[in-house]
């Protein structure tokens, strides 16, 4: 008898109706939005709170059956596939906002509220949320992944902006780290430490996050270049000269073709940027110029500028239906994502590169990213049925990941390890993940918590 | 036989003259700049190199002798006494510029550089390091104690500059965390976990840091305040609108005193905030008109300008030496320096409530502080051989603490725990200090790192 089937009528006297084992359910939970292959959970509860939580945790801990925390289900990577069997957590439920405290920008959110219900939530207080991935991820998810985005390059990622969690361990403890005070030097940082665990270490039960003033002034523009370089260089130049951007985004030639078809633009296939600008309307005025100029030098002449609401929206969103696009450009096809992240003054070379070996590819593969970090995507599309595709997508994932790892880069900036990325860890940090496995082993002796995920065997 | 007994002839193997049992030394290692009383090392050793303090500290696991790490000594909180004896390895020697990165705006340095050190090597490269803690303490130094300063409102922490670092694990073994990308998925964050452990899992023998452009235009004033209130809500409302100010710096009037006699100035004797601006000349001149407005409106009317290099420098220079005047008002004291911080909502009330403790005090006790961050130091001034004074200077600091913590604050945000602050972390931490006893008994199981710190029995 497996431990998930001693766990689930004890579960069920806490939580009734709402742990199911329904086919269709385990198998929506067993997947990401990506190509890796389902592996559904025994059973999927819907959890309501901290200590329904830790009550499921602490019966996993005694019959030793492996728990999976799934929020919005929008990594890619196979974050929460069950690889072990045991049991998933939904924690989409636990979607309340427990506290702003306006006055001191921040807030206090359960672990399934998504960043879309948040920022709606905030409109009238002139806060925002700025970590922005693209789907409307749950805010529990994008601190399990360290997630980021686009407008990372000014406000940071979900390492510099979550201030607190309260945390379920494996053994279902309750713990609570961090604080709201801006800076500390009291203890570990726990609280860093379990950003980006992915599940692996506990199961975050509320959320604290910094929030950002909304700017008196906001500027979008796209520009197109006629080489990568060109549009690379822009961006670099840019950064160094330490013009506080909000947004600086990359699209290659494919990917412009697969936005055009998708959200009914008409821009030139060309590698372009998307920009955005914050600040008072003088400091927008003047970055805007600063980056016109470098862009010029650069061969990118033309700024089309969004500067109403509702066009900047529109670029926006079509900049964040960049995987929905790429889908279409292959009706029935699966998306194989990928993102590195280098030293910026490797970017261009790594992206030269990156591009040479997918055109040579057979698969269509459009480029996109957050080039500000030095960070950028491919989203391959395969055909998760043929081999010979995943095999090929697979080689260059590794050829693209190696080289950025050669140029002092990172195997994922954003998307986060999974299984998908596991094979590069060692490559990357070498005996610290030893380390990583004693940490792992402590907080979790027994590895019941999201198994098999981040850390290689 | 002691540990260190063994261990000693064992490691002046491997550096001959560089280890000292001279009582002079011991003596200089085991206290800092603060009133905790002196815990001497049984010999001091001065490392040249990764590798030297690798076959050193696995001499130490082997003999089971406590190893304490040396920088510049400048902590406040006793990080540095032996308290269980052992030796100490002074990494001020390992004080190489490893590697500019100028165009990624990062650079990697010994752990001996000090801030003032790099700043003069970077000096023609248009970029700095920013984090400020006053004293020209060492890189390493202020990464394990999660350092910050006057800049921290601006430009971050020690944790958000700090992007990888070498280690040496108490076992002896040498590992890589975090990396040159500016951000990453991969993996736990092994770097911030060891950003503020205050040498007690392991000992820093490389760190890479950030850099930032040095601005176009900076621009400092001070400002006097009828009232403590005026002061600090000209902060408060500083910072909620969004305003990117560089430092400000609030000085009570018995600081303000202080720094007259010290420094020669003649500063009205009021609460006064010290300020600067940097960006681009227009966006500095707007920042400042900005703040003036918000300055009037709080009975802050009469900003004194230091838009000279040497103004600027003698202001910033008597701020830093707030510590040396504050010694010089009572000759022959010794500092009891203690600092909370609070969210910002709360920082009017806490910095009210503290000073009226202190006042109805017989210490001299001058405040000042980084509330940007919602940071602020209290200064007591102590006789050490007077047992009552050092009872009163408890009893103030605890109720410091206690009043931060009820307002969900912290009880140290920059000077560390050390042996001063340890009794708080649990009512600070909770349950989570057990997490982090985990991590530490996983890392270094026979407590031999910098025992008997930060963590509480």
């Amino acid at each position: 008898m497996s431990g998930a089937a001693v766990a689930i009528p004890r579960i069920r006297e806490i939580v009734g109706e709402r742990i199911t084992q329904s086919m269709a359910v385990r198998q929506h939970h067993g997947v990401d939005t990506s190509w890796h292959p389902p592996h559904p959970p025994e059973a999927v509860i819907f959890a309501h709170s901290t200590e329904e939580v830790s009550r499921i945790v602490r019966i996993c801990d005694e019959t030793e059956t492996p728990v999976i925390a799934y929020g919005a289900g929008s990594s890619v990577e196979g974050h929460v596939g069950a690889l072990n069997g045991g049991i998933c957590i939904d924690i989409s439920e636990m979607n309340r906002i427990v506290a702003v405290h306006a006055e001191d920008m921040d807030v206090t959110v359960e672990p399934g509220v998504t960043r879309k219900q948040l920022n709606t939530y905030l409109r009238d207080t002139g806060l925002f949320f700025p970590i922005d991935p693209g789907a409307d991820a749950s805010i529990g998810g994008m601190a399990a992944t360290r997630a980021s985005g686009t407008n990372a390059v000014r406000y940071g990622t979900m390492r510099e902006n979550v201030l607190a969690l309260t945390v379920v361990l494996p053994n279902g403890d309750v713990i609570h780290t961090g604080g709201r005070a801006r800076k500390s030097s009291a203890g570990y940082d726990l609280t860093r430490l379990f950003v980006g665990s992915a599940g692996t270490l506990g199961i975050f039960t509320e959320v604290t996050v910094r929030l950002h003033g909304i700017p008196e002034a906001v500027s979008s523009a796209t520009c197109a270049f006629a080489t990568v370089e060109g549009a690379v260089d822009t961006v670099i130049q840019t950064i160094q000269s330490g013009i506080p951007i909000a947004r600086i985004e990359f699209l290659d030639d494919v990917q412009m073709d697969a936005l055009n078809r998708y959200s009914k633009f008409n821009y030139p296939l060309l590698p372009t940027l998307f920009l955005e600008f914050h600040g008072t309307k003088a400091g927008v005025a003047e970055q805007a110029e600063m980056v016109q100029a470098i862009a010029g030098e650069n061969g990118g002449e033309n700024f089309a500028w969004a500067t109403e609401a509702e066009e900047r929206t529109r670029l926006w969103q079509a900049r964040h239906d960049a995987l929905w696009a790429d889908l279409a450009l292959r009706p029935g096809s699966q998306a194989f994502p990928t993102d590195v992240c280098v030293p910026i003054s490797r970017l261009a070379e790594c992206i030269r590169e990156t591009r040479k070996d997918l055109s040579a590819s057979s698969l269509i593969a459009p480029m996109v990213g957050h080039v500000g970090d030095g960070n950028f995507h491919v989203v391959m599309l395969v055909d998760r049925d043929r081999p010979e595709e995943i095999e090929e997508a697979r080689r260059l994932n590794d050829r693209m990941v190696m080289r950025a790892l050669a140029m002092g880069g990172t195997c994922t900036g954003e998307t986060g390890v999974g299984i998908g990325k596991k094979k590069f860890i060692r490559a990357e940090h070498g005996a610290a993940v030893d380390t990583m496995w004693l940490i792992k082993r402590a907080i979790d002796p027994k590895n019941l918590m999201n198994p098999g995920k981040v850390l290689p065997e």
